[in-house]
């Protein structure tokens, strides 16, 4: 076991699966987590958050590492991912940031003009974020080595449109025409972000996190010349001092699917997700040239089939992606309606998976569960 | 000039470049079109606007067809496209359509049952959409062979999600989930959906459109997998039946960009739309092998920048595109923000672009605007 396995700080780490693929290694089966695990489709998540708002439950260690386990302890994901959510960094970085139920997150004052960047104040990440990190070193003690724990942040330039934005958006009309306009103000708050971001992660592997995740939601909004110029230069530096921290990165980039090679080359990524738009068998290929582990892809809209239909799915995907450097997971987060069964199905077969060689042939399990809303 | 331009029962078409480059032949230049060319940026469209609704509009076939020759008049395209909507299809199916200001069409009985498959109807197409066909006659009475002009329709998936749906929304869970769950209602409903499509865009020819375009809106909400089997096998369908009418059709798959070959080889479509997440030369690249014209693909978020900027921009997909079997347009529809300045820039460098050869070097010219709203 590597250094990054076995922190001095912590119990050996008795699930190393992740890890291992994380840096390219054949494993004897893939690791498996879904994102968005700690999530509403769990019970006991539920039960959590009926006492406690978003926030509150993300500032709150003891709550967070509480739900960041359940999965851990329900559904024996092989890693766990620390609950919080990408817009604590822009709260930090002084915006009023308000989780209104049913509403989704909101910034009652965006970034519209230059004059607004004066309003972002320097992070302290250890100050400004302590409670996050806090939140790490609990939940590193509380997991005792059961899995490895990931650390996570949101990539510059999806903050930035965020933070331009003001809300959620279907096509981040407001921010895309904003990088057009106001080019310079961008790069401005994308530099900024990038190195915040990068800090933010190398704080949370100080704090005891064994990998870390970037999340660019919203690459997939930029057409490619853009991508290149407002998203990937910053992901790459957010990545590139992430790295420096010794565990694996691994970028994820939804709906730019278009962009593996280009996202993998230049952030040098130790492991890149793939979403559920790319065909598992064409990710590879296209990736075959690069160092790089992969983790995807199942739509999470196919949890809603039988437990039949999401195995049959499931070992699909994985005879696709194969055993080397590869980690099980959902093309995007687990939605809040899934039944768990159908997560617990998912899971179940990553683990229970071996080599296709020793595999008996899988026979088609057709679309349709027996439902009495759909009868 | 072929007989789909020259009808007999209209003037000669004086300008045919839309029809050419849709057979795909070489043009001395690329027509050029906007996707929403008749809508909200124009000053003129927007007069109309405030004095009826927009269900009036497209069922009045005088300010449907008013505002259908504004962008012919006004900024001198290569094409009218007729102004409806795509949900006229499912409202004749008998669907209660609603658009109210601001949030945007919706069902309120959106079909969730097999069972709500029987509250739709046969449509006899000349008669419940009989008011989209006499706004196309009288378009090509009043476009006296300027130009040609567009029909269109919704493809079968786009339809059957929004239906499925009742509204507008970002990952079109509902109806994802749907396919999944009640895979038979899906396909009932969508082989229904496919056939009236059809139809109606023979119709449509009838009553004088000299081409047709199939909009698969939220194509890009489909997995793969799932894409070869709700979306492609029925856009296919609708498309064979369009293309018995003799004219071009147009297949234009917003977000699903990965799959322009599949699309190409199972519908047989004339000109297939590339949306501005594909890069052009890529597109090019892709079909080279393909029958097929190519039609798109400048992100209409770019026309917020400066005319210097959108004409820089413009010249590069043209470059890349060329100049056979290639259809100017942008890759989406044109948002209502956008200045008219702008629009015809985009529309202008199209009508005074020539072949690469003959073209001086561009210099790059920068993101950016002086504008007051972000000094």
């Amino acid at each position: 076991m590597s250094g990054t396995s076995t922190p001095s700080s912590g119990s050996p780490l008795k699930n190393d699966l992740f890890l291992r693929a994380a840096r390219g290694e054949s494993t004897e089966r893939p690791p498996v987590w879904m994102m968005r695990q700690a999530g509403r489709y769990l019970p006991q998540y539920r039960a959590v958050r009926a006492k406690a708002d978003f926030l509150t439950m993300c500032r709150t260690p003891e709550l967070a590492v509480e739900v960041t386990l359940q999965p851990v302890e329900l559904l024996k994901v092989d890693a766990a991912i620390i609950f919080s959510d990408i817009l604590v960094v822009p709260q930090a970085m002084g915006m009023e940031l308000h989780m209104d139920e049913g509403i989704g997150p909101q910034f009652p004052d965006p970034l519209r003009r230059a004059a607004d960047l004066t309003r972002l104040r320097e992070v302290a990440v250890e100050e400004d974020l302590g409670y996050m990190l806090d939140a790490v070193r609990l939940c590193r003690r509380e997991l005792d080595g059961r899995v490895p724990l990931i650390g996570f942040a949101g990539a510059p330039w999806t903050l930035a449109s965020y933070m331009i934005e003001g809300k959620g958006t279907k096509n981040f009309h407001v921010a895309k025409r904003l990088i057009v306009e106001a080019p310079e103000m961008a790069h401005a708050l994308l530099s900024k972000l990038a190195t915040v971001v990068g800090n933010f992660l190398v704080a949370q592997v100080r704090a005891g996190a064994q990998a870390v995740q970037l999340f660019d939601s919203w690459a997939g909004a930029l057409a490619p010349a853009e991508f290149r110029q407002f998203a990937l230069p910053y992901l790459a530096r957010s990545c590139a001092i992430a790295r420096t921290a010794g565990v694996p990165v691994t970028v994820f980039a939804p709906g730019a699917g278009w962009a593996l090679e280009q996202i993998v080359e230049a952030s040098g990524c130790d492991v890149v997700g793939v979403d559920w738009q790319v065909e598992p068998a064409d990710a590879r290929r296209r990736l075959a040239a690069h160092r790089v582990a992969l983790q995807g892809n199942l739509d999470p809209s196919l949890l809603f089939g039988t437990p039949d239909f999401v195995r049959h799915r499931t070992r699909k995907m994985l005879d696709a992606f194969g055993s080397r450097g590869y980690i099980a997971n959902l093309g995007h987060g687990i939605l809040p309606e899934t039944p768990v069964a159908s997560a617990r199905a998912f899971i179940d077969t990553v683990r229970e998976w071996s080599a296709p060689a020793s595999q008996p042939t899988v026979s088609p399990v057709p679309y349709g569960r027996s439902s009495a809303m759909l009868a």
